[in-house]
């Protein structure tokens, strides 16, 4: 292991690679291998159980291939999967709640934070945990907006479907007046534009894709393993099922083209 | 193998009770065992290798439970995995395509059909093919409607998000002014109502859970294979993960309780 070796960062699917978009913006210089678990996805109605599971079969492959570090990119398996990772894998393991979280409490100003995320994530408790341990006061209020997924997946950013599902799901966060949301699902910040139209301008928004960059970069940084070779890193993707599926709507979450997608059972 | 040995119903998760539940209405002496993949469920979007896979561990724990008939109570599975399942268990293996596809050809008038299911569903083209062989002229518009399965299982069966869905959808089926449309997902009997608002009273509208019982029925009584115990017959249900929810969102399928659920690692 060497500060050549890649990154691996994992997901349930294609929600992953907005986490993805922001690590290659900011170190545009690392490897990195992102591994999509398409034949099982989505993580957020499993057990906990099952999801950590899922996560060491594919912690499992990510370290055959040499990573240096594990980014869980996934809220359901950063909720419940991260602590049997770090005891199993002796490389540093990234999720993606610790960096909202802290996001969330420098943010507050009311102390009146909302979480939204899939049923699992909301279930685990763990946003309202994290949250109130850096900030002992705060009022944490989730809320699973259970559509937005295949919302984001089907393409619908905005529209009217989107826009009454927003209203819906966020009405509950709304009465209770937070002043910080958390998109807590790596599909979310793909619908900001619609999230923060229902929310209004006082409310911020914490795109955990966005922080948690920042933590991969702080931590690679303190352990001296920042590729520094200067060289424009290579990004592999590698999917459990369907990677035609997952390179079309891949494509629209990031923006730019998905070069060629392996198949791999795990 | 005997007229007393249980039907085995299987499904990726919890649509197939829509099956399940029509079966035991028109066979209530039969035995049953229901398996749900709710660990690796939704199918509609994964491949047919994956899917086939899948339903031959599924296939593999059910006939290891003695069952003297394969019920594939999911359209995902039944367009893709029912030859290989056929070539390798000795056993009758009622997919529920079939039963639709005869009832859509028999229904219609104008010989303009519509189908809607999930994207796998579709892509497969399994209905279309289906039809035009069992009615040679008729046209098969198929159109898939992917938040129809996370509607139903957040329990929106109507409602404005719903509505504004099955309107969307459903619009290019209208317009090609189609007689007959067969509902060609497990869960979209659950939306009937909702669909039937929208078709409006002169589209006959397939419900291959329905029809699938009846063909269930008819091989069983070919075979000599009804049970004539004049019991009660006893259903148990077994899912890959997350049995408290299977039971919970399972009940709305159902109508009824769901007594016992028990999680099998396949």
């Amino acid at each position: 292991m060497s500060p050549d070796s890649p990154i691996g960062v994992f997901d349930s699917g294609i929600g992953g690679l907005t986490v993805l978009k922001e690590i290659k913006a900011r170190l545009p210089h690392e490897n990195i291998i992102y591994f999509g678990d398409t034949a099982r996805v989505p993580y957020g109605i499993k057990s906990g159980e099952t999801v950590t599971r899922f996560s060491r079969e594919i912690s499992e492959y990510l370290v055959g291939q040499g990573v240096k570090m594990l980014v869980v990119a996934c809220n359901t398996a950063s909720s419940v999967a991260l602590p049997t990772l770090r005891d199993n894998y002796p490389l540093p393991v990234i999720g993606v709640l610790m960096p909202g979280a802290y996001a969330a409490a420098r943010a507050t100003k009311s102390e009146r934070v909302g979480v939204i995320g899939t049923e699992g994530t909301v279930n685990s408790g763990a946003y309202a945990r994290l949250i109130r341990n850096i900030r002992s006061g705060t009022m944490v209020f989730a809320h699973a907006c259970p559509l937005f997924v295949p919302l984001v997946e089907e393409g619908r950013l905005s529209g009217p479907i989107t826009r009454l599902a927003a209203e819906e799901y966020l009405a509950p966060l709304m009465l209770e007046d937070i002043d910080t949301l958390v998109l807590g699902c790596t599909h979310y910040p793909l619908l900001k534009e619609t999230i923060a139209g229902v929310m209004g301008p006082e409310v911020e928004l914490i795109d955990s894709a966005f922080e948690t960059a920042r933590e991969v970069e702080r931590v690679l940084d303190k352990l001296d393993m920042l590729n520094k070779s200067g060289a424009p890193g290579n990004t592999r993707y590698a999917v459990s099922d369907a990677p035609e599926r997952f390179k079309r709507i891949g494509e629209r979450f990031l923006g730019y083209e998905v070069p060629e997608v392996e198949k791999v059972e795990l």
